[in-house]
């Protein structure tokens, strides 16, 4: 049986019905030799999925979109020059389907920084086909994007990692967590509640600073050594000097971050990921240079760093808190929790199509 | 002779009129054991005078100021302790003359960031006593913030090192500047001049990013490898994924930061050094995500970074362009040159009080 041509997924056509999902047929991408094709299983729900079918991050790139870059699924068909992977093998896609594979940033681990990286949906290849993400049917990439799953995860644990798992983990690795360490993490939802796991993992000491006290135990559940809530007046003053590096997965326009930073050693760091959708107002260099600190932000991860990540969640037994597993068709029920601000801490979509 | 306990200096005590210097009487520090008192001969005239007369910087911290921190003169008096320095030897005194010298910060050639620094004017020795900047006949301080000039610097050529030098010499060491790295160099006036033939000394392939071409020139007799004007649409382009590091010593709410940042390697890092007296607005991750790029800032250095800096510039025949050297009682006229902007690199006074 030849790959197929086309496939269905739920769609967005208007951002501001961002709720209103319809099924909608779609060309794949013209299939060549390091192409694999997957049957989707899971799909997790990203806070991307929700800045990019609100109009967030601006207008839509197509006349619809499909969301969704946290994809599980099995191959069900593999080009000539694909060796890694087998028909029926259970794989995964994240939020980049594809990179030019040439390039010194591609050859040496960092394709997620290519210059023609394109996204998994809203994006084109450059066959011009449109990429579409995972609340369909079927995707099809080439093989530097797909990632084996480790058998001791579980479909729906492992969908969330490949786009919120990544991306916190690879800014750790490159910012040296490692043991000894003592890291904070900023903003407990999909993505921290992961970097609070990967961190301790790494062998870091894990300080969770919190807007809030309501994510204490699950903080703790986690691995985190100590929860710090940031609305206390002065929370900073016990840990200056204290903190090798901060990951924060909030909006960084939102957080206390000239306290945070004073809380860096000589030279840290602060990663900022994700992308919020307004700039941060009001920043300055005097947020960094009581302690020669860094502001850094970074953008998913590489396959290398994917694959170690996975192979650390197998061997650690690192999982999501899983709010509810939903059928592909109530999509617009878990986006409107994101939205809203309602999850704890990830939603992931089972295919209903076929 | 015992040390004096006064000294005189060209003071402002209203910042709307910053160029109104009168001579005015102050009490020098409690002397002790530590204590180095220097006959001032030179001084720099440095931007942050500028934001700290003119109120740039918030209000002044007593009734006046005496401004100036890149100060050079001979030892007249030494404390009992003092081993380092002798009467009668040249010393110059930056931008910092006291930290707790206890902590972790101070104990690892990080005094720069002890949380208890003292500026070298408009703030308070521990003893109370306002510091006094060096628009003045003496200054008095601990000998950690003493430094020892080589014989091969001139004096009105060491005095704008000890701030103007010393604060992008630090950021350039600490984030690796060093043979075979390419370095961008932005803000070509007191600062940035110095930050070209320091990147050079290191090692660096030099590349000047420039809002006009008119300082193309002296850019490259500082010894800049190539020169870019950056009001020139895609200027970016051709440096996309070169450049290591980037020293910026102009307003980072004026220069296109997401150009420059687009010019570095993976993990690279922008130091925007000096501090504007309006945050940045409009700033986004956005500017750092593709590359995952860190923007830092610092504050001077270390003595430690102080006394390698001097040594490198007198190996090396680096020394400030300086405009004029004026008598001290012509402050005003050096004041309103670098508030509006017309010095090209750096006035230094000569002290005529006595």
């Amino acid at each position: 049986m030849s790959a197929p041509t086309t496939a269905k997924g739920y769609g967005i056509s208007d951002t501001s019905k961002y709720t209103d999902f319809s099924v909608k047929e779609f060309k794949l991408k013209t299939p060549e030799a390091h192409d694999v094709t997957l049957h989707i299983e899971f799909c997790g729900v990203c806070g991307s999925d929700v800045h990019t079918i609100t109009g967030g991050w601006g207008p839509l790139s197509a006349d619809w979109v499909c969301p969704g870059h946290e994809i599980i699924g099995k191959v069900t068909h593999v080009g000539d020059a694909v060796t890694e992977f087998k028909v029926g093998q259970r794989v995964g896609v994240g939020a980049q389907v594809y990179s030019c594979l040439k390039c010194d940033r591609c050859k040496n681990d960092n394709e997620n920084y290519c210059p023609e990286q394109v996204d998994t949906y809203n994006a084109k290849f450059p066959d011009g086909v449109e990429s579409q993400g995972g609340y369909s049917t079927t995707i099809r990439t080439n093989d530097q994007f797909v990632f084996a799953i480790p058998d001791a995860l579980k479909s729906e644990d492992a969908a969330p990692m490949l786009c919120a798992g990544l991306t916190v983990y690879s800014p750790m690795v490159r910012n040296g967590v490692t043991k000894g360490k003592t890291v904070g993490i900023v903003g407990i939802g999909g993505l921290g509640h992961f970097a609070i796991q990967f961190a301790k993992a790494l062998g870091a000491h894990v300080i969770v600073f919190s807007h809030s006290p309501n994510k204490k135990d699950d903080s703790h559940k986690l691995g985190a050594d100590e929860f710090v809530v940031t609305s206390e007046e002065g929370f900073e003053k016990k840990y200056f000097d204290k903190i090798d590096y901060i990951l924060s997965a909030a909006d960084a326009a939102k957080i206390p971050l000239t306290e945070l930073m004073s809380t860096l050693k000589i030279g840290g760091v602060l990663t900022s990921v994700g992308l919020p959708d307004e700039p941060w107002h009001e920043f300055s260099p005097g947020a960094m240079n009581p302690n020669a600190s860094h502001i850094n932000s970074t953008h998913i991860g590489s396959k290398k760093e994917a694959n170690a990540m996975l192979k650390l969640a197998a061997e650690k037994g690192i999982k999501p808190i899983i709010d509810q597993v939903l059928p592909m068709s109530e999509a617009g029920k878990a986006i409107e929790a994101v939205k809203s601000n309602k999850v704890r801490y990830r939603f992931v979509l089972k295919n209903d199509l076929d």
